[in-house]
């Protein structure tokens, strides 16, 4: 499924309300921007990192605007500040715009070194499954094969009868560091983003000796996008509603103030195991209304539309084939 | 610990008979290589692959021999056989050789985009644990960021008490692919080395909600080397003595015919889940001999030595600091 090429009405219909109804909220202080990847139509090469002129607006093309910025999200965040500042200069500049429909939307953040997976982080997620709240983070991961964009399709895989959805606040590492500080944290982390932790339930929970990687790790099940909210630009990234809707009836729907661990925890505990590079996501957990624990038990299937919405951050639509 | 800066008595006799035992048994016949990522001493800069003159002996530095060569080992793959072809015509050149006193051995693969690990893969692993023989592999995996060199140390976390070794038969996938056929898995790999699939036991098998990943991925956790051996290189990956040393005395010694799920097999399962990207690295799972099933436990501590040998591959050699 490819933007404006979808033929489902409900897709359409969502694309439409969220064109219309949300508002400009584009903050213009400190580094605060919606950096985004994208290809332009018709062209088959490379990847190009732009920075969105409001929430589903037109993009400024980095590139375009400096040949010697970088063609991805990656390596300009390896880039720190010098490269956020760049991306300022060229969003200020107004040239360099590309209209929203002449860009494919990719994943923000392609290729990481890492997709850091957060288990059992909401109060009520546990709660619905008569689960005891972690005393530490649970980490697994996905690998990065697994990203795909904002708006592309959820591929069923024929091995998997159980594919469920799950939306999630991620997060992405703007600044190396290994056993960083609770109170460091935050300065290391790019921005956040809207995730779909798709979990094929059946090789989570009954298979592959109970490791959850398999079961989550299928080509396609991570969808990720629109943006990276730049940190400044999110007033209080724990304070967002997030929801997700399939088929448009809402599924989930909590709030980000649910979380047990959050943000700044989460960096400071990966980091006493691993050094964090510029470019790696985290998905902090899901919220409950899986389908997993409904009774009885909803599954996605062929021909299913799944939209993750977090305020402030924007929405991921992905048909399911 | 650098090369030959080694003051370790037991470390500096172990390279000692290393070099002087070891016969030339590099094979010409096809694309029979022992491939390697390396830095020149004294360069800060960056990494170069080349080829082995023979097991230790010098290495043909591709890019010095043609520097339209690529520069990491993941390129090189990502170029296919054209690739390999370039690195034979180096190697048979008989120029750009580098003396092995000249370069700092890196792991053969950096940056892979997986690291697959196989879990419970020898018969004789799943006895020592009074475990049943799996009918299916279970997978997990290791952050790229796991992987060091294959004389670098490993480090040993303050979070953990019960560092482990679990010498491993590796391998690279060279073609990308998806739902592999088991008849077609051995054009996909590039070739075989040898890994420590270092463990934390304490955080694998009692904390993290039983998931394995962190037990498994603190930095350092993936001494990889000291080639990649191609596989028309490798008589049978299936019948290689495969043994870890510690301070110089035999903890594991098994042979590769032991495992569960071969190669070709592992190869086919993974690629139902994911795509399979050039570079890749497969662990395929550890005989018996480790610490944690010997009665009293055995783990290991500051100072020492642990050396990871398979036949025709080589050995890596790594002090735990």
């Amino acid at each position: 499924m490819r933007l404006p090429l979808g033929s489902f009405g409900i897709f359409r219909s969502l694309i439409s309300q969220r064109q219309t109804a949300e508002t400009h909220r584009r903050s213009l202080s400190g580094a605060a921007m919606r950096l985004v990847q994208f290809r332009r139509r018709g062209d088959t090469g490379g990847i190009r990192v732009g920075v969105e002129q409001g929430e589903g607006l037109s993009v400024v093309d980095l590139k375009a605007f400096d040949p010697s910025m970088p063609s991805t999200m990656r390596e300009l965040l390896e880039l720190g500040d010098e490269g956020l500042e760049s991306a300022q200069r060229a969003l200020a500049s107004g040239q360099c715009v590309v209209d929203r429909a002449d860009i494919q939307l990719l994943s923000p953040v392609l290729a990481p070194e890492k997709v850091v997976c957060v288990g059992m982080n909401y109060r009520d997620h546990c709660l619905e499954q008569n689960a005891p709240i972690p005393k530490e983070p649970i980490i697994f991961s996905k690998f990065p094969s697994a990203i795909t964009g904002p708006y592309d399709d959820i591929i069923l895989p024929a091995e998997s009868q159980q594919v469920d959805w799950e939306v999630e606040l991620a997060f992405v590492i703007g600044r190396r560091g290994k056993h960083i500080k609770e109170e460091d944290a935050l300065s290391h982390v790019a921005g956040f983003t809207v995730a779909n932790d798709v979990s094929s339930r059946d090789w989570q929970m009954k298979r592959n000796g109970k490791q959850w990687l398999l079961g989550k790790t299928f080509d396609s099940f991570c969808p990720l996008g629109p943006a990276l909210v730049t940190t400044d630009a999110v007033k209080d990234p724990h304070s967002l509603s997030i929801r997700c809707l399939v088929n448009g009836d809402t599924v989930q729907s909590s709030n980000t103030d649910q979380m047990i661990f959050k943000t700044a925890a989460l960096v400071a505990w990966v980091s006493k195991f691993v050094t964090l590079a510029p470019g790696d996501v985290f998905l902090t957990g899901t919220p409950p209304g899986v389908g997993v624990f409904r009774k009885p038990p909803v599954f996605l299937k062929r021909g299913d539309v799944v939209e993750c919405q977090i305020d402030q951050l924007g929405s991921i639509i992905n048909q399911v084939v």
